[in-house]
């Protein structure tokens, strides 16, 4: 019974951290995410004690719901009010070059939590990991995840609170003990229930959750932790790394470690509509942060799915539709000034605004955005990956 | 139909990493293991030019067929004459304090082939695999690397041409590179199929056989062979280990490397008969390393099995039978003296002399051996086991 019930769901929609998309086509249902996947709605009072912990005003991702669900978050700031700090973690996987505004999302957000609480970060790049999915070789993976790197570096994490590592270059020692510690708790029955894996899947793919799990748990940063094994951790994500946490929650207390705490977002959406993550495939379905000013009018211009009317008149008359309407969605991630896009919301929706002004207004918020970005990374040198990728003490990394 | 026999041939005797045992309690049959794993008998034309090319006799357990299999040994040795080197790579699981004769076997060949063919060697002691397969801690098995290190040493190996490397502290970089790759090549049915795990199996039985693979090839050593990565590879080991090896030739080619070489030895049988390996769960089934004098007196006359008929008169009559006879199958081993050892099986075998006198010959054998072992031991000191394991160029591995 609850078997067949699963699989009705999995047709409804898919989340993992494989595949991301809605019912039919439509957008994704969070709130039924957050019941399946058994995690918790970050709710208001939540977001008011993190402005009272951090004395500063909530992010636009926390006030504005883009990170919507968590863990346990409400445990790591009851710690922290009592003197106890965290460490944060987050990663990506180095598939493609350039990054689009998606992959920037948990960046931006974790260089706001850096900031706000004072804590030291590490940063996954899981090199082995899409070497692994995507079939790239791995000089070409571990080539990536240098490239990345810079993006990375470039949304302006502290040096002195931050460390940055490829999965080929860290590997190893305590880490790598950590991945045998958990590796032994978890049977293939058990992944194959989590990730789906079948008796096809190549054995590094079912060798990879480990390894995904043991930035959680601060022995496997010795020259950063080694006298703070008691620490707990926060990891920001996408909510389709859920299942890798999942596992990891499941494991920790059998090895002794703290569950990781998580705080989880909705995916941005591709500029075609809101059904899932945006793809790499499709070049037209994002903003990358290697577009021109012209690249990024026309993309908006072009593709960005409009919720407004097919005539002015209509449009006057019945007004946009907010819920699928991109330009307005992106501006909700990425215009700071709240009362701007409250002016924006009323205006668009009565039908007083066009669309073509929205998406006037959002080419200048992205242009500004991707300009800063790129004038950013170009300013990264080589010397600065070397520097934050060094295995390094951070003894700096809670003032 | 294929599968029905191998149902059948398992039932007869089961020979994998993991368990040894013989139909029915019988002797293992190395004839019919060489065609169930594929794998090519040792003749003497092949032992003829060892010799040639090595110019020295051919080690006792070569000469007496205690390696008695191998896999592209013809190539390796053509190889070598025409003036291309190779390097050896042995191991060992690290699961008990002390070690029994039968692990002494591999390594005592090892510092032979070593010795005679001046070739570089590494020694990988998978603590890890212990660690998962015996449910020791990470810091236990981790610790009896160490301690097994000693006894390793004690073999006699050249510290020139020799490194030694536990998992837990060699594992990443390089290493963990070619890990990745090999498990790209490796499906979860393909090693279901080789070493018959289920999917009640945690996954880090799952993510161990490319650790043990991965050292058959050079470019895991970038500190020894940076310069090699055409170096062939030649692995002494008992022939339990042959499934491994077979999934690393498998995918060597597909990853750019040589097939590794294979010279595997029989089984070193229990004092109480030849049905299989020695076990650990029972002291008096084997003459440890660390056994006394007394010891070895006391568990040779208590348990080494007789093949010796049940009285004098029916020993004189009909002699031993030296087929079954484990204080003669010990002095095969051990006894260097070609001349002594014809001598003993012509007079036991005909019944002229009594197991009594073949047994205390055996304690001698085997006292001195020990001895010479346990002096060699504690004479290796922390500082040599560091310098042994330490990740260091060997500038004159091939002089």
């Amino acid at each position: 019974m609850e078997k067949k019930e699963r699989e009705v769901e999995e047709e409804e929609q898919v989340v993992n951290p494989w595949e991301v998309s809605g019912k039919d086509g439509a957008k994704i249902d969070y709130d039924k995410l957050i019941d399946k996947f058994g995690c918790q709605r970050l709710d208001e009072p939540l977001v008011r004690l993190v402005e009272r912990l951090t004395s500063r005003p909530a992010h636009v991702f926390l006030r504005r719901g883009v990170f919507f669900a968590h863990r346990d978050l409400n445990e790591i700031l009851d710690c922290y009010e009592r003197g106890q700090k965290f460490y944060l973690y987050t990663g990506r996987g180095p598939s493609s070059e350039a990054l689009h505004l998606g992959h920037l999302v948990p960046f931006m957000f974790t260089k706001y939590l850096q900031d706000a609480f004072k804590v030291p970060l590490v940063i996954q790049l899981t090199d082995d990991e899409k070497c692994m999915w995507k079939n790239l070789t791995v000089e070409e993976s571990h080539r990536l995840a240098r490239e990345n790197a810079k993006d990375i570096i470039a949304c302006g994490f502290d040096i002195t609170r931050t460390f940055i590592f490829s999965d080929f270059d860290y590997v190893g020692g305590a880490f790598y003990k950590n991945m045998v510690r958990v590796a032994k708790c978890v049977t293939f029955n058990k992944v194959v229930g989590i990730f789906g894996f079948t008796g096809e899947d190549h054995i590094g793919k079912i060798s990879f959750p480990p390894v995904q799990a043991v930035p959680s748990f601060p022995s496997s940063f010795p020259h950063l932790f080694s006298d703070k094994s008691d620490l707990r951790c926060l990891i920001p994500c996408a909510i389709d790394q859920d299942p890798y946490f999942r596992m990891t929650r499941d494991v920790a207390p059998r090895i002794g470690h703290h569950k990781p705490a998580l705080i989880e977002s909705s995916f941005f959406p591709a500029l075609q509509g809101e059904s899932g993550k945006m793809s790499a495939s499709d070049p037209n379905s994002a903003i990358y942060v290697t577009d021109s000013a012209k690249d990024i009018k026309n993309k908006v211009n072009r593709y960005a799915f409009s919720g407004g009317q097919d005539s002015i008149e209509n449009h006057r008359k019945y007004g946009a539709n907010l819920e699928v309407d991109i330009p307005f969605k992106y501006l909700s991630f990425f215009l700071d000034d709240d009362a701007e896009l409250e002016h924006i919301r009323k205006e668009y929706g009565a039908g007083r605004m066009l669309t073509g002004e929205v998406k006037k207004r959002l080419i200048e918020v992205l242009t500004e955005l991707v300009e800063r970005h790129r004038k950013a990374r170009a300013a990264v040198t080589d010397e600065m990956v070397d520097a934050f990728m060094a295995v390094r003490p951070l003894p700096h990394m809670f003032d």
